[in-house]
């Protein structure tokens, strides 16, 4: 088993003694049932990854001190995911997936068919976080308040492309089920981005309403695309989507093939 | 909304009446509140999909009368998907996904590592109708009984490559986390497949053992393949690589580009 990894926002160098909260110290000395000299990793985005060993731990919480840098600091692609947050369990596995998947800024987004539970940040960050701990990334991806659609795209970045999937079928006379109509696969669409900034839209299980959807084939920067003959509930969507962006614009892509 | 859509493993033809189960009779009632007219779509394998009315509804149950065929019957690709049964959440994900991901036969495998709770067929077949009704497709996937890796692998028909993602690195001298080893993208490998008939096998969380990496390794029909820089659950490995494969082998391709 590899050692257990804790993300802390604090700065690490060797020979830092880290204070664990609450949380983390139980999670040690409790769940894993670690003691002084136990080893960990710690990591951060700006300080990357860092081997140490617990120095002390009582009831009242447990230190860490740091040896060696493991890995630099390094991000992987710049890659932003608008979703438009659906049923709560669903809405997590979102969360989850995608910062497993290695998406940067995970963005909720506020359309005219999104069944709006709360946006629950503290929550999806508390996710995010053991996510990024279970799938060795070095940064927690950046989870931003909701706004609505409309608003997130006035003002857009057009150096960044928008690759918008929407399940309902991508136009009104696209039969339901049926072959999405006109959008190219998500895989063309993703092969021919050079940009090194992208940005992928999911859209509520019952997709865009007409108005939305004029509006984002309107918009230079978007390019709708299919995921296949199928209809996909919002979570599969999104995971299958950015599974498809890294294989062939991130950093599933074999080295040589940039 | 798209009429609801029932999956009924009976003859489906113009005219013909077909007598609904408790659970499908109390969906379309109770559920959807449904009555007497009230539209419905029927569809298995062999006959396609049907478009049809509710003709009889009371307290004992319901009947559909089928008016027109809406699709002829079709298959999706002929892809296969070996998992290890994982916790009884994720594995629950992974019958569902797969089934919207359009694999045709789900082969729960037993390996050295697998925390093997009880494979639950009955459990499994129930989400993957549900799930194929959702999803559009017309067939449901196969459920295979679990079958020890190894025999599995006995007696493998060398015309379907199997394709495996070995989550926690590809050799034990590959560090945890790192770039996985020598093996080539899913991608690059999917892509250079022809075969009509392909599989994919993800282990379980704590990966495969020396021994089934190594007999794995000597078998000519298989090709380990790398899931990116982060370490995924298995839940997620199965959707993402499902994903990918459907892109550059499957029916997420365009009509041109095969």
């Amino acid at each position: 088993m590899p050692d257990p990894r804790l993300f802390l926002d604090v700065p690490l160098a060797a020979g830092a003694v880290l204070v664990l909260d609450q949380g983390q110290s139980r999670y040690l000395t409790t769940v894993l049932r670690l003691g002084r000299g136990g080893r960990v990793r710690v990591f951060n985005a700006a300080d990357g990854e860092w081997a140490g060993e617990i120095s002390d731990a009582d009831r009242r919480g447990a230190t860490i001190a740091l040896r060696d840098q493991l890995r630099p600091p390094a991000l992987g692609p710049d890659l932003d995911l608008l979703f438009a947050p659906v049923k709560r369990h669903a809405t997590d596995l979102i969360v989850e997936k995608a910062t497993e998947l290695g998406v940067r800024r995970l963005k909720p987004v506020v359309t005219a068919r999104t069944i709006s539970e709360t946006v629950r940040l503290e929550r999806f960050n508390a996710i995010a976080r053991e996510a990024a701990e279970q799938t060795e990334r070095l940064d927690l991806p950046e989870i931003c308040p909701p706004a609505l659609l409309t608003k997130a795209l006035d003002g857009w970045d057009a150096n960044r492309p928008l690759l918008y999937a929407d399940e309902a079928g991508d136009d009104a006379a696209a039969p339901w089920g049926g072959q999405a109509g006109r959008a190219p696969p998500l895989l063309d669409a993703a092969q021919t981005t050079r940009a090194p900034a992208l940005a992928l839209l999911i859209g509520p299980e019952g997709g865009f309403d007409p108005a939305e959807r004029a509006l984002l084939r309107s918009l230079p920067f978007v390019t709708p695309v299919s995921l296949g003959p199928r209809i996909l509930r919002a979570e599969t969507a999104v995971i299958a989507a950015l599974a498809v962006i890294q294989s062939v614009w991130g950093d599933w892509r074999s080295p040589s093939s940039s």
